[in-house]
């Protein structure tokens, strides 16, 4: 008997319940983890709230990213020990597969081991933010060191993954952030050029840092009016990726100036990425490669105890995180 | 002394003029034509209106594509003589270098030699439809024969130009209409299928097409409340091409179904290939290519005399033709 959190209704933060339940074998593919700890991404407030992509199915369990070892295997996985380090890619249904627990059972290609210089923390903060971030910068982004990259909201995870990310491959980095408070972390973190939205003009802001020529790529999670801003604080031929809907409001598709500019806007999700078996192995293989040579380090903001994983997501509706969100388990 | 066309205040057909103006000479890089036929495009009409991506600067020439004979050269030019037959590839401001007239000062990067088989009202309509198709299917679009394309108000000269790319690339064609009058012309155009949008439902109609799949590649020029139907009915990772605002209605970004989808909505104009010299010169020798072998062949749907330029204007914009207007100068 263990704890594991689920949630009998959609709500506010205090759905969450933990609960002991027994632990399930696993099944064909699938493999049994004894839970480290838990990196909190948006994606499961959205899931609680029943605003994500994916519907809960009630009971719900819920959670992307858990570092632990395996202490069950099921039939037909190769490649895995009983005793393996592991942590876990975001690439199922959390609905199904929610790791938040003492135990979560994954599908085996969900798995990837991590490197020792990484503690279990660390661990549990690599793969939803980096493949998030590779996906929309390399794989299809194609981002080059002559290239300005403009990155909102970027005080999340997934906000300093692909600063990191954006410095490995020589670009100039801005980032943007509503207030003064996060300017100095980001700036640290490797933005060349940090705007803050809330006193900054963000297009004016872009070009002086463009010599007028506007960024290239550009890596959104909050849509809504700001498109409008972007399109117009993006260069010829750039590429718009909307990875998250921060603003609620609708969003306006510029259509005078894409016309001008030739300007693409992207639906994305990492899902493009660890649905394809290609690009997740290119994915992999790059943010391995970053971890071992220090260019991608995860950055955490603050651990939580598993009791408090209500204040945890309370917290990460705050907004006022700067990076990743843990929670230690065991 | 010869005649051209201006008009020195935008608004409704009428305001087109013709006018006898002394022809002026070529000054360097830019050749003078002696013009036979000229191909009409709704760039003009909404020039002519005040509309376009590039306001008139009155009085205003007015015109892209041209067929004729060079008549006069001015310095820097290489690979001209006076007597080549050449037709215009629409790369110039209409305001400064517009084209409707016996005469028509041009650029010579503009200039392209046609093939012996075509006329010269065909001649007239080369350019602007195929290179517009060219570059969004093939240069940006990669358009493979494993795809399907989706086509909407096909029945354009740049319509009927994507429908013929496409059945070159070996494609699955869908095109769209409003209403049955144009159907079966689509249909011997090459279309796989056409849907009739004022009677049939086009989502339905393009996943009965696609196996339930969706279409890769959709190329629209109407955009407006239409684009949420086309992301419906778009494949996983589709990119959606917007070329033209025919509907004059506000236009919103489907997110929720771009994120799910990893949709690419991309605002696109025949500029971005003949600003870039090399899609330029894979543009133009795709086109003389498709020529040759007879598998691009220019629909032409009615010829007006000179003297008609206004009816020939209000022709186009009562959306009655199937294929290219062109007007006979000389």
């Amino acid at each position: 008997m263990s704890r594991i959190v689920r949630f009998h209704q959609t709500g506010a933060a205090e759905v969450l319940q933990i609960e002991t339940v027994p632990e399930i074998e696993p099944g064909e593919g699938e493999v049994r983890l004894r839970v480290h700890a838990l990196g909190l991404n948006r994606a499961e407030v959205l899931l609680r709230e029943g605003r994500y992509l994916e519907k809960p199915i009630l009971p719900s369990r819920i959670g992307y990213e858990a570092s632990g070892v395996i202490e069950a295997i099921g039939s037909q996985v190769e490649g895995f020990s009983i005793g393996d380090k592991v942590s876990t890619v975001p690439c199922f249904s959390q609905t199904k597969y929610g790791v938040y627990g003492d135990w979560a059972l994954v599908p085996a290609r969900a798995l990837a081991k991590y490197p020792d210089n990484l503690n279990d923390i660390e661990a549990a903060s690599i793969w939803m933010q980096y493949l998030t971030a590779y996906g929309a910068l390399i794989e299809l982004g194609c981002l080059t060191s002559e290239q300005t990259v403009l990155i909102t909201a970027a005080s999340s995870s997934v906000g300093f993954a692909a600063i990191q990310i954006a410095r490995r491959q020589g670009a100039n980095v801005i980032a943007t952030t509503r207030g003064e408070a996060k300017k100095q972390t980001l700036l640290d973190a490797g933005a060349h050029r940090v705007i803050v939205t809330d006193q900054d003009d963000l297009v004016k802001e872009v070009m002086a840092a463009t010599a007028g020529k506007g960024a290239n790529l550009i890596f959104d999670a909050i849509a809504g009016p700001l498109l409008l801003k972007l399109a117009k604080a993006a260069a010829y031929e750039a590429s718009i990726f909307i990875y998250g809907a921060l603003s609620l409001e609708t969003t306006a598709f510029p259509l005078q100036l894409a016309l001008k500019k030739g300007l693409t806007v992207q639906g994305y999700t990492m899902f493009q990425v660890t649905d394809d078996a290609a690009r997740f192995a290119r994915g992999k293989e790059y943010t391995y490669a970053g971890l071992k040579d220090g260019s991608l380090v995860p950055v955490i903001d603050k651990v939580f105890p598993f009791e408090q994983i209500v204040e945890a997501h309370r917290y990460m509706e705050s907004n006022e995180q700067k990076g990743k969100i843990v929670v230690q388990v065991s």
